[in-house]
């Protein structure tokens, strides 16, 4: 069994580490901060720092979505004429672009759908990936042994590989992960600005809100860089806000009721 | 120790129903649902039927906030001129005023932060007030002894009563849980219509949207008796959404940074 290079020991990539680790596989890996890194060898789940120009045959990327290209970039460029490269972040078109540019044929997109609104290498844990959907973006020019060799190791961490096209994707995410993060966030600013503190919250508001605690630069990069994607899913929202507050404005019960209604029976299934 | 009354036997009052039971009170109780009266009285949880002109001492509305008024009206015109009552609903100006009109003296409002999105006799449980706030309004003209026996039949349930103005409760749950819901209806409103199946959703998004599946008809009449304090709400949040989506379309990267940062400051402290 062969090595796996680890780029980034935050959230994912320190969990995936872990994983790897357990299940008997030597994890080379590198982070901005020696301090992580220092702690893997310590623990022995990491074995050594990452060579970048002698990578191993698989390489996961677990940097943020803007560091990624510039990663790929530096990839490209290794000994290495058969490596594997996949990455783990939230939005796919962009990083298969930057793929195809590279040159790095070898490359498949992957968005493990995992984490939570921790960061860092201290919030990272085995088992995180056991059960998750992890979406795989092929590139085009992807050869079907580097996607086999992608989707065993997540399998070896119990996630569940499931293909699907980038621009797909990027929409899905836009729709199910982003939207909900950005409504956390306004939800927090709003309430901030309206001086309420968070213990003031009970177990709804606290669930609510609980995305608005997430890391401020991963999330400025994904949303940035689907803004196409997401803009709309905000109108969607912006629209079905405003629908409430002219229901309430006029006390009107029936269009008031229907709208709780509909999104109840979206949530919970009919009634 | 004397019965206590229950009108209504849902999530809340269902669920004081079986803490005060098991405490050793006898509690009459009705509801609409003749269903859920027979099953409380199956289980030995409510002794008989209430009967409200020969109400108990105390007696609990634990009813939706419209219907609250109509049975202070009708225990208003009860023989018992000592009567103390109480209710449980999420608004409280309104239903002061009514007990006002009403010349229900031993009126003393209340308002347990407990519950979830779930509702009815189906979903009420023991315990469910263990460690809760209690929000307590007296009325303008509640007796000292009203008051110490509203605090004191939440205190036995384990709750924790907390003495606040009318006015500035219905502020403050116009932000700290009216606005979380209708956030969360808006959002499964905006997903539902965009096509995303709920079951698209990971863990933050299934908490984000967790207060969609709540009760409609409830919600209505919450979201209408507290309009002017929910709409200032409302408009604070779509302010934030506003700035969001002008950062992520101007691609203002450092705009954007710090809304998402300001939120995850408040929701979970300085980083």
């Amino acid at each position: 069994v062969s090595d796996v290079g680890i780029v980034g020991l935050g959230l994912i990539g320190g969990s995936l580490a872990r994983d790897l680790a357990a299940a008997g596989r030597r994890v080379v890996a590198t982070d901005r901060s020696g301090a992580a890194v220092a702690q893997a060898r310590g623990k022995g789940i990491v074995a050594t720092e990452l060579d970048p120009d002698e990578p191993p045959p698989l390489v996961v990327l677990a940097v943020p979505v803007r560091a990624t290209p510039d990663w790929i970039r530096r990839l490209a460029g290794s000994t290495r004429p058969d490596l594997v490269v996949t990455d783990t972040g939230s939005t796919k078109r962009s990083i298969l672009d930057a793929a195809r540019g590279a040159g790095l044929d070898g490359f498949v997109g992957s968005h493990p759908v995992a984490g939570s609104h921790e960061s860092g290498w201290d919030a990272s844990r085995t088992g995180l990936f056991r059960g998750a959907d992890v979406w795989i973006c092929p590139g085009r020019d992807s050869a079907p042994g580097s996607i086999d060799a992608v989707e065993r190791l997540w399998r070896d961490v119990g996630g569940r590989p499931r293909r699907i096209d980038a621009g797909e994707h990027d929409r899905l995410l836009a729709r199910c992960s982003h939207l909900p993060q950005l409504v956390a966030t306004a939800l927090g600013t709003a309430l901030s600005r309206l001086g309420l503190p968070p213990e003031a919250l009970g177990p709804g508001g606290r669930d609510t809100t609980r995305l608005a605690a997430s890391d401020a630069a991963m999330w400025t990069d994904i949303l940035l860089d689907n803004a196409d994607e997401v803009r709309p899913a905000i109108e969607a929202l912006a629209d079905a806000l405003e629908e409430l507050d002219s229901a309430i404005t006029d006390g009107d019960e029936q269009r008031l009721r229907a709208l709780l209604a509909g999104a109840r029976e979206w949530k919970a299934g009919p009634s």
